[in-house]
């Protein structure tokens, strides 16, 4: 199934066949006897959503289906679909070679609209988001310890591009698309107080920065510096500040420094040459970077005082940066990565925002603008992140 | 003063002419009176060495003069100097332009043969030795801390090729010498039980290899990787085994197997695809990596289990390596380096060894065949730290 028909009927049609499926699966009445091994009849869940074709990562519509919703699984009706700088790395194939179509997008919000029987979490109606993640074993250590990211047999289902054999398509589908089926254990409960077009980019961008702060235990009066302020960056800077740390922005950005002033940080720096680093060598407590190319790794980790850590969250094409060991040598700084975060953290990161009224510096868009967005987001002129709008699929 | 003259008579003269020299000091009428402020009449101290006279790297005998012995200082006759390979990246100018003629050498073991009037720790006939430095600030708090290699005012003075306003030369001469002229402060003490020519390498091989173990706690029963067994792994299998350590050594040399085992080590790897590392994924508390060249990082840094740490001690010509995040962002490893070790570090590990007895595997070989020893340290062919015997300078 795949063709492109964009067209108003089709859509309603699509539209209404998904949730009449949906209805079906919570009215048919053999789920009324808990216990009855009678199965109800199950239909494939169709979507829409814009896919790419091939490397060139240029995306159009695409209908296509999801799995049924299993007794474990909740439907989500999605709203809005963060737009991540990772689904083009992966989506152009710069990462690893992709198997297409394929839908990106892993910072979903929506509603749900149709629960598994065993389905405990959520109810039809509830503001439901997925992130980066699908699925894991879910009875390993790492799983067990909350990290299903790095799931110790190698099951951890992204939520695009990975191969799937309940997905219909063969791969995992993502939130560039009218719906999600996902397993409970998977999908975040969203506070109805929070703004769904807000939650999304806490799944990933939220999440990818707020992990690595729990892991280092940023605490109060720490002085933290955030390298590179764009969408990971500037929520980076704000939930570094609401954890009532001194933050040091660097940009190479100088007209980014009024919003980032707004954000909380104590300074904005723009680093227009390597000379703007040093006067704050050895003065952080800890550091983050979403740099995501490859870039004077030693330079900045210096600004770290001896023996702290430097994080790096951004993801240059090919993965790899430069280390210069004379700059670690100096510096005495830990380098270390972090991927994304756990589901437990990924929860408790949204019920803080939603507590804290922290949310994200969004610009709205159109779906059919996707791939001027992309554009835009390579180019540095995300301000900070976009978020789709699902009704205009 | 630059000469080549070799000869026996000639390098007989120089060295009485240095023993007398030393002898003028120490007998000098004004040195019994203290608080007068009357200086005894010091002279240069005559030293013949091996120098590098250009990028080539190609050492030749050199006649040069070290300062005169100052009160804080003590003046070593030097019986064995170790061969580092960090003295032919830098002799070479693969790390940084140089000045010439250097001697390089910074694993130095004799003979106190003088003192200043201000040292209290050694006397004439002590064994004593110097590292990698022969002066720091003293004041500032890394030094303070016993981190004289950091120096937060940057007065770390390494022991070769360094700007010395001290020394004739204008920098400093290392220990393919016959002496060295050094503060009191910089001068490890090496205990009457422990030969000299196997004190020589504890002071950077040792040192570099066990300061990082000392920081990251290394205790019994920890499992712990050491990559790259030459002559700063050997010691670090011996160390981490002493300190009670299962010992796993990674090697691409298939002949150094059984020397490995001898040292100490639970098992020996060899390294000739990096399947071989596979199996020892994520099982390994903590690694050094004496690596020289740039490698697969995360290939191997994914040994050690999650968030443990991966030190890199071994320094690729350029410095650099490459890192891939994709690897670090499922290892979840710190990255570190570390830069030999402090004054007191140092003394400590000496102690260590002679109580422990803990030697290094050494060869020693006549100062006239150290170009030919440098190739065979490029080639790996070090079994396991070359020591040059002064006597034959």
């Amino acid at each position: 199934m795949d063709h492109d028909d964009n067209s108003t009927s089709r859509r309603d049609f699509i539209r209404h066949t998904a949730l009449t499926g949906a209805g079906v699966l919570l009215s048919t009445p053999t789920s009324l006897f808990a216990g009855v091994a009678q199965e109800p009849r199950r239909t494939n869940v169709a979507s829409r959503g814009y896919a790419a074709r091939d490397t060139s990562g240029r995306l159009s519509p695409w209908a296509f289906e999801r799995r049924p919703v299993g007794d474990d699984d909740v439907l989500i009706d999605i709203k809005y679909s963060g737009v991540c700088h990772s689904d083009i790395h992966q989506l152009r194939g710069e990462w690893a070679p992709q198997q297409y179509p394929q839908v990106p997008g892993h910072e979903i919000a929506g509603v749900v609209t149709a629960v598994g029987r065993n389905v405990t979490r959520f109810k039809v109606g509830d503001q439901a988001g997925v992130g980066t993640m699908v699925d894991s074993c879910g009875v390993c250590d790492s799983c067990k310890r909350g990290e299903e990211q790095h799931c110790d047999r190698g099951a951890t289902l992204f939520t695009y591009g990975y191969p799937d054999k309940t997905s219909p398509t063969g791969i995992t589908q993502g939130g560039y698309s009218s719906n999600i089926v996902v397993k409970e254990r998977f999908a975040i409960r969203i506070p109805q107080t929070m703004k769904l077009q807000d939650a999304a980019c806490l799944l990933c961008a939220g999440i990818t920065t707020y992990s690595p702060m729990l892991r280092h235990s940023v605490k109060s009066g720490d002085r933290v510096g955030i390298a590179g302020i764009g969408g990971l960056g500037h929520l980076a800077v704000k939930l570094a500040r609401a954890r009532g740390a001194e933050v040091y922005a660097f940009t190479t950005s100088p007209t980014k420094v009024k919003d980032i002033l707004s954000f909380g940080a104590k300074e904005a720096i723009v680093v227009d040459s390597p000379d703007k680093l040093t006067p704050y060598n050895g003065r952080l407590d800890y550091m983050i970077s979403t740099i995501p190319v490859d870039y004077n790794v030693g330079a900045y980790a210096s600004l770290v005082k001896p023996y702290g850590t430097y994080t790096q969250v951004g993801m240059p094409a090919k993965g790899t940066v430069s280390i210069n060991n004379f700059a670690f040598n100096r510096n005495r700084v830990n380098y270390n990565t972090s991927l994304v975060g756990g589901i437990r953290q990924t929860q408790a990161l949204v019920d803080y925002c939603a507590e804290n009224k922290i949310a994200p510096a969004i610009q709205v868009i159109r779906a059919n603008d996707v791939n001027e967005t992309w554009e835009k987001v390579v180019n540095k002129a995300a301000r900070y992140r976009y978020v789709i709008d699902a009704s205009t699929l």
